[in-house]
């Protein structure tokens, strides 16, 4: 019935759980990890322009604050489910962008459709935005499994969820990549640990991919 | 590496919530709700033998207590997304079924594999125990919709949840479902109840289905 | 004023909590708590049957399901309140009988009756499904010591947990308890963990009892 | 080994919730419970000073503050069972007794340990201070079940702690209570409810016994 | 010793949490909150591009999504305590900024501190971009409170909260605030509630000032 | 309008959380803290008595019970905060006396306003009360984050907050104060730990101070 019904909406993303199943120490809703990907993202895109990179910041806010708002409708499909068959992931990202279409169509006043279909869709393309946000998701992946492993969780996933995200990362051409992994990445690796999983040995193999 | 990976799984069960996002006065992990649906299955299986139908205990036992264990695989994918294609759930089921055969193969000794492959399979068929544990399942949906009604939740999802789980039950042709909709469903309705939702209303509509 | 009574009821044992007042990384509900004996029973009694014998899969179903019911009654009284005498101990068991009892005559119908003081009793009796409860309610509470000394909770109550439950299930003449102690015990205690306790040296004492 | 020990128990107390098992709004711990005795037991008596009588605040304070620490060591027992007999309230509270001053006797240095063994005995006798104690106690099982009812809780267990509490009250003879009858309870029987419960007619009830 | 400490402050902001002490059926964190922020100014801005206002995205991007990191440094100071009087505010001023200063001098290496200076500044000043912001973060006040109220949360609190909120909303002088009042607004007042509070009048009152 | 009010405000005491922001093993309520204070002080007071000291009970009650209640109306404003400048510190005070001298105008009844203005008064004063309060308010403070340290937290905070607590400690000039120093931290200090952190050295350098 019309932008009361999305704003509404924000609410649930509040309540979706991230990684659910597995043991943490630490919960992170969904609503929490939009806004440190916004945080992130921001801080990544000051750097690229310290570089010398044209930043769309118009397009950088818009995609990044609702990069996972998606989620509302089809809910929290485990990455190996989506990795699983290239049909199958083509398939539910069909079905999300439909879901998505339609609450826009049921819900959005006509003048502000084009600019709702623009921002809710998938952003993650290979313009110096879509790359940075790529960047900032994953960012917010290696700072939460980090986060477990160093007070001690043993659960495989975390491992993982690290090693594969510091893998994405460090492949994208951007500045601000060999900036986090020169000046950031240290600083994380070196803090104090309780985990008798050997962090830095996982993070050197993972940047030598 | 054998039945121990098994055993320490069902802990996740503990700490995978049903119906992710929608505001909640009372949240249900997966192995509570396994269990209720355990509990619920004896009873109506109680009362299919008192009217002489045979009952397969051990089928039953399987099934039911096993039968949201895939959830673990491939996380909690909402019911929309499901049944917004054909084709997609058929392909969602496949997976489902591979991982749970991937996961047998690779932690569960030889000697126990045709029993776990037994038990891990989707038990929804149209045998007697098939249609309890389809009775059982969705009879705790109307247990939790309705306590979210009750108390004054008014989120809508809560009132479509109750009464399609109302109309899927009335539509399974066993004695037991008679006995819930004469003896137990009125007791049910006639709570006290702080909604503004006339409950009777829709409960009525639906059983009119 | 009939069934509904009883399945509503269910819903309290997702509320009460296992060992409360212990610092503890993770809490367990009797009802998840319940669901995964149900599980541990199904693969001990898969392993009986493996062995030759014989089980009574209706008599398992109901005696598993229902074992900790009577705590919505009685509330959780500490194990050493019940052991500290053997007077206190039987009027406790007397008391709580009395609750289900007359629970039972004031809720449930005359026709199930019978059914429900036969389910609602105490199941661990010397019948080999009374043993397979019993082992698979102390197998809980090894999980459950075990996954809180791992991760490096110091509590003495947990050491002196699991090594009574390793006790107790060790003597139990089954077959399914052999197994455990030979492929799945094994499996856990070699696992990572934080954990300043020695955990091999305390389960080989007490599987020397 | 010394107070440290009983220094570090009382933190157990911040882990053991009142009311196991129901539905509630707002989860109560033991420790918080304690705090709020501890605060209306001081105006209570306030009001008995105002009213000429002597108050001994030593053993006030002695009381009040550690009148529920004998849960760390019997648990939560339902006051149904403790009330079900005669023989099993007395046993029960021997039990309680005997630990209680086996941790005094292992943990408490011998010089402090008359003060301890007078400090956690049950306080509620027929002195003064008993009675405000008795009267407090009550007084938080009034606020903790009207605050249930004005939210709209319809559990019927909430309705009779706040009815017997009530009545408890109202017979003890205190200054205090005459003060909280007339001029402390109106003002929250007038407060805003959403109760579908008539509370006012079940004060008036209650007071009338 | 870098971006890293920065990184890892954003962590803090999922466990600070808004409006402490009231009851409340939700919690909401102040990370959560600052995502909702983000959200809303983004449509409040696309809201005011459509009616010829030249919006300056990046300043936008910066200001709403930092606008509450200071709470990491001064904690949750009540509103009250902040409008008591102006030299306690202008002093609790001082000390925030001073502490944002320093932190930035320390953690924050000397090539980025301009940038830092800038984004972790008080954004709300009078430009179009400042206004949006005051605008969100009021209307994120608003929606909680409504949430609270609909459920049927009598706290005057959450009266006070929004009533005071929409006062302040309807003072600023921009298009989205027009657009809010006519086309967001009712459809929230009429929404099913549970409240005994005559929400709608309230609103009218606010809306009148 | 009156004592109920006040005892109705007590509940919010339930709800503000001690530390906010920084990881935790382990939440405390202000109320839990409090009743843990007045617990401390009353063997602490023992202990005065039992070297010959003279201990006012009715003060100490009032004051250990009641010492954080102005959180009620201020909000938990952070320690650096408070100690940043002596200007803002004893404006602070002011504004919290203030608020308390409202609500006790506002709430109390004449006759009991003298007693509330005394009661809710800040009650660390260098009487022996005074102090002893001051010795259990820092007991809570090393029990907390004894216990994060333990558990392997390693938030410099908890260091901070112990060694601080400590020092202030060992500088109050009270018989009980030699006797924890003695008798009671060597105890914790000797408890297994997981810590990276030396807790023994940050203890002895403490006590150099």
């Amino acid at each position: 019935m019309g932008i009361h019904t999305y704003f509404r909406s924000l609410n649930e993303m509040e309540r979706i759980y991230r990684c659910p199943g597995k043991f943490k120490f630490e919960e992170h809703t969904v609503a929490a990890h939009s806004w440190k990907v916004v945080q992130y993202a921001k801080t990544l895109a000051d750097i690229e322009e310290m570089h010398g990179t044209a930043v769309n910041w118009k397009k950088l806010y818009e995609i990044t604050s609702s990069h996972d708002y998606g989620e509302i409708f089809i809910g929290d499909i485990k990455t190996p489910v989506k990795h699983s068959s290239m049909e199958l992931r083509s398939l539910i990202q069909q079905v999300e962008e439909g879901m998505v279409h339609h609450f826009i169509n049921e819900h959005i006043p006509e003048e502000f459709r084009p600019i709702f279909f623009n921002q809710l869709r998938e952003g993650k393309d290979q313009s110096v935005e879509g790359l940075i946000l790529e960047v900032a998701d994953k960012l917010d992946q290696v700072y939460e499994a980090f986060a477990e492993m160093q007070r001690g969780n043993t659960e495989k996933e975390f491992v993982k969820m690290y090693r594969e995200a510091l893998v994405k990362i460090k492949n994208i051409p951007l500045a601000c990549v060999d900036y986090f992994l020169k000046n950031i990445l240290p600083d994380m690796v070196n803090e104090e640990s309780l985990s008798p999983i050997d962090i830095k040995r996982i993070t050197e193999e993972a940047l030598s991919q």
